[in-house]
C-alpha cells in the first residue's frame, strides 16, 4: 500500500539524516538536528502504529498473496505488533534517557569512571527490562529483546552455538599467541592516497558507485538502502589497513543493500534481513575474501602501486602482516581470532543483567573476571574494558550476539561458496571477486527481507547454520600462519 | 506550538535532502529520492492543512499574545489558509505536472525547441490560473500568486516602481555600451584555489562555518535556517569572479538564515521573511559591498596572493574587470546594469500570461520582440530567450519580480548604510566588511519573519522603498567607471 511505501521512503530519509550528521553536518547544528532527527521519528512512530495499519492488517487475507506479498505482510505485521506493544510512555522514556547516557557514558569512558556512569545505564537497564517484558508477554525477555536484531533467533540456540565456540577459541586463541608474532606493517600513508586506494578496492569488491559513496567519519557505517547507500571509512596514517578493511566490511553491508532485487525497492523486503546476516556479508567480504592468502597477494601489489615499497618484503610477509594476532583489549581492533571472545563475553553479561542474575553494580567486577578468564590478563583502566562500547548506553540490548552470529553464518556461506566456486583463489589473486560477490549476490543478497534470517543463509547454503565451518576455517587459517 | 515546531523541522529536513540532491547524491538514486521527497511532502502537507491547526486558530486569542506570538500567528494562518484553499486534486496535479515538465523544458532548451515546451507549459500555466483563482477568490489572481513569494506586495506597486526603472535603466545601459570596454580578466585559475579562496572570502564577509559549508553544486543556492545553513557555488578555470561572487551573493542568503534571533529557531519567524527582502541580502553582499571600489582593491591582493601575477596591471583596472558590461542574453551572466531589464521582460510576459491577455503560443514572439526593444538587439536562439530559465517549468509565476524588487531594497539599505557608516569604505578597502554585516544583522537579518517584508525593510532604512536609491546609485558607479 502507498502509506506503507511512504513510511519506507521516511524512513530512508532518516537514514540519510544520520549519515550526514556523521559526515557534512556543521559543528554547531547539533541541537536544532537533534530536533530534526525526533520530529522524523515521531512521525515514523505515527506511521508505524497508525490504526490504519491495524485496519489494513486485519482485513487482509494473507493467503491470496505470493511469496513477496506473505513476506511483506509478516514483516509489517511484526513491526505493526511490536510498535502497538510498548506504551507509549515507555518508547519516550527510552528515548529520553538513552539519548542522555550516551553523553554521560562518553564522559564516563573518558574519565575512566564506571560509577558516573553505573546510575545512567541501571536506568537504561531498567526501561529495557520493562520493556522486554512488554514484549516478551508470557515469554523470555531477552528472547523477545533478540527479535529487534535478529528475528527467530533465541537464547537457547546462541547458548549452544557460543557454548561450542569459545573452548576452541580460547585455545586456538593461546595457541596462537604462543607463537612468535610475525612483522607488523609500519610507516606513513598519506591520507589522501588510502582515501584513493580504499575507493578503488571497494569497486573492487563490486560497490556500485553510481548508487553510493565512500566518505570519512569516526566510525566507519553504511546507510541506506536501495539506490542510494552510502559508506564511510577511516584514516590513520600510521595504519592504512584500518582504512582499507574498514571499507571492505562496510562494502560488504553497502553491496547487499545495492543488491537486493529492485522490486522490492521501498518495501520492507528491500533491507537486509537481520544484523546477523548482515554481518555475514561484512564479515565475509572483509575476511574469507578480503584477508585472504590469494587477495592479500592482489592487495600487496595495490599498496606498493600506492605508497612505494614498504617494510614487508612479499606477499607473503604482507599476509601475515594483515593476519598478525596481538594482545589487547578493544572489540573493534581485535583480529579474526580473537573477536568472537569479545563478543561472547558482552552476551553473557546482557543476558545476566537482562534476566536479574546481575545488577549494573556488580557489571565492571564480572566484566573484569570474564576478560582474564578468556584473554589470560587483566583489564587495565575501563576505557579498555565495561566502557568501551557505546550499545549498552544506547539501549542496545540483543545486539551483541548477532555479530558473532553473523562470522559463523559467514563461515558457512565461505563453505559452500568455496565447494560451488573451484577457482575462488586464482580470481582473488587476480584482484577479480566477481565469482565470490555474484555468488553471495544470487544466493542470498538480491532476496532481501524475503525469507527469515536463519532461512536466509539455509538457502544459500543448503545446511542449517552451524559454527563449525567457522570454526574448522579459523583453526586451518591462523594454524598454517603460525605454524601450529 | 510542539506540532508546529515539529512541522518546522520537519521542512528543514526537506531542504536539506534538496541540498544532497544538489552535492552529494549518487546520480543513480534519482529515482529513489524522487519518493523520498514525494514523502515529505506528504507529511508536511498533511500537517499544514491538518485540522488541528485550525482548531488552533479557531481558539487562540491573538490578542493577548506579544508581538512575535502575533507575528507567528499572523505566518501560521496564512500558511493554513493558504494550503487549505487549494483543492487537494489540483495540488497534486500541479505537483505531477510540474515534476514531469522540468525534464521536458530541458530537452526542449537543449533541442532550441520551444514548440517542444510549450504544450506542457500551457498545462502549468493552465493549472496555475487555476490555483491563482482558489488562491485569489474575488482578488487579482496575479497578486494573490505574488504572496506565495512576497507578502504584501501587489502588482499595482511593482508596476510603478518598475515603470520608473524601465527607461532610466535602458538609457543607462545604452550610454554604458556605447563607451569603449575595459579589459576584462584572462588566464586559467585552478578549481582548487578558487574554492580554497572562496571559503576565506565567504569568512570575510561573517558567514559562519561553524553552523554551515561551502560546496559545489551546477547551480549556486542557499539551503536551511538557523544552526545548518550550507550554501553552494561553481568553478570555471577561465573565471573566477563567478565562484566567487556567486559565493559572496549566497553568503548574502545564509548570512541572513545564520543571523535571525536564535529564540526564533524552528518557529515561522526562523526564516528570511520573504524572497524579495531575501535578494536585498544577497545582492547588497554581492554588488553594493563586493563589487564595490573599496571591497575590489582588498580583493585585488586577495587574488594576486592566491594566483600570482593577473594580466590586469593594478586595482582600478580589476575593479573596472569586476564590473564590465557586455551584451548578452543570459539573466544569471548579466551585469548590475542590465540584469533588471532581463526581470522587467520576465514580470510583464508572466503577468500577461496569468492575466490571458497572451498565451503561451505567442511567449516566444512576445520574448523576442520585447527583448530587441530593451537590449537593442535580437535573440539568436530559444535557449538565449525564452527558455533559458526553470522557473515557469515550475510553476514559479510571481516569483521573477522578487529579484528586482531585492535589487531595490538593496539600494535603500544601501543608502542607509551609508549614511549610518561613514567610514564604510576604509574599512571595506582593508577586507573588514563588519561594519556593513554589522549594521545589516542588526537592522534586518536579527528580526526574521517578525515583521512583514515592506515593513522589515522601513524599520532597517526608516523611509518607504524605493528605486531611487538604486537607480542613483548605479548612475553613479558605471557613469563613473564608464566616463558619462
Amino acid at each position: 500500500m502507498a502509506f506503507q511505501r511512504e513510511t519506507e521512503a521516511l524512513g530512508q530519509v532518516s537514514g540519510r539524516l544520520g549519515w550526514d550528521q556523521e559526515t557534512m553536518m556543521p559543528r554547531g547544528a547539533a541541537e536544532q538536528r537533534s530536533e530534526e532527527m525526533a520530529a522524523m521519528e515521531t512521525v515514523l512512530h505515527a506511521r508505524r502504529t497508525d490504526p490504519r495499519v491495524g485496519e489494513w492488517l486485519a482485513a487482509i487475507d494473507g493467503a491470496a498473496l505470493d511469496a513477496a506479498g506473505q513476506a511483506q505482510l509478516r514483516l509489517i505485521r511484526r513491526s505493526y505488533e511490536r510498535a502497538v506493544k510498548v506504551p507509549a510512555r515507555l518508547s519516550v522514556e527510552l528515548a529520553r534517557v538513552t539519548s542522555r547516557s550516551q553523553g554521560i557514558w562518553a564522559q564516563a569512558r573518558a574519565d575512566g569512571d564506571f560509577a558516573a556512569f553505573a546510575p545512567t545505564l541501571a536506568e537504561v537497564v531498567s526501561l529495557k527490562r520493562e520493556e522486554g517484558a512488554a514484549l516478551a508477554a508470557e515469554g523470555d525477555v531477552y528472547d523477545a529483546m533478540l527479535q529487534d536484531y535478529e528475528p527467530g533467533a533465541t537464547a537457547d540456540q546462541l547458548d549452544a552455538m557460543f557454548g561450542a565456540l569459545r573452548p576452541r577459541l580460547v585455545a586456538l586463541r593461546e595457541a596462537v599467541l604462543a607463537q612468535e608474532k610475525p612483522a607488523a606493517l609500519t610507516g606513513e600513508f598519506d591520507d589522501a592516497v588510502q582515501m584513493k586506494l580504499t575507493r578503488k578496492i571497494a569497486e573492487t569488491f563490486g560497490y556500485d558507485m553510481t548508487r553510493g559513496r565512500v566518505d570519512k567519519a569516526v566510525h566507519p557505517f553504511s546507510s541506506g538502502s536501495g539506490q542510494d547507500v552510502r559508506i564511510t571509512t577511516r584514516t590513520n596514517p600510521a595504519d592504512p589497513f584500518n582504512c582499507i578493511y574498514s571499507t571492505i566490511h562496510e562494502v560488504g553491508h553497502g553491496s547487499y543493500e545495492q543488491n537486493i532485487d529492485a522490486a522490492y525497492l521501498l518495501t520492507p523486503l528491500g533491507n537486509g534481513v537481520s544484523m546477523g546476516v548482515h554481518e555475514s556479508q561484512s564479515r565475509i567480504y572483509e575476511n574469507q575474501l578480503g584477508r585472504s592468502h590469494a587477495f592479500t597477494s592482489f592487495l600487496f601489489g595495490e599498496m606498493k602501486q600506492a605508497f612505494g615499497e614498504m617494510n614487508l618484503a612479499d606477499a607473503e610477509a604482507f599476509y601475515r602482516a594483515v593476519n598478525r594476532v596481538d594482545g589487547g583489549f578493544i572489540r573493534t581492533e581485535s583480529d579474526e581470532v580473537q573477536y568472537n571472545l569479545h563478543i561472547l563475553l558482552r552476551y553473557d553479561l546482557e543476558r545476566a543483567l537482562i534476566g536479574r542474575s546481575l545488577e549494573v553494580a556488580d557489571l565492571e567486577a564480572a566484566w573484569n573476571e570474564r576478560f582474564e578468564k578468556d584473554f589470560g590478563y587483566a583489564v587495565d583502566k575501563p576505557s579498555n574494558g565495561v566502557l568501551q562500547d557505546v550499545h549498552w548506553s544506547l539501549g542496545l540490548f540483543g545486539y551483541f550476539p548477532t555479530y558473532t552470529l553473523g562470522n559463523v553464518y559467514a563461515g558457512c556461506l565461505h563453505e559452500a561458496l568455496r565447494a560451488d566456486v573451484p577457482d575462488l583463489d586464482a580470481r582473488l589473486a587476480e584482484g577479480d571477486t566477481s565469482p565470490a560477490t555474484t555468488w553471495l549476490r544470487e544466493k542470498l543478497q538480491v532476496f532481501g527481507g524475503l525469507r527469515e534470517p536463519r532461512a536466509t543463509i539455509e538457502h544459500a547454503t543448503g545446511a542449517a547454520p552451524s559454527e563449525e565451518p567457522l570454526l574448522a576455517y579459523l583453526e586451518a587459517k591462523f594454524g598454517d600462519i603460525y605454524g601450529l
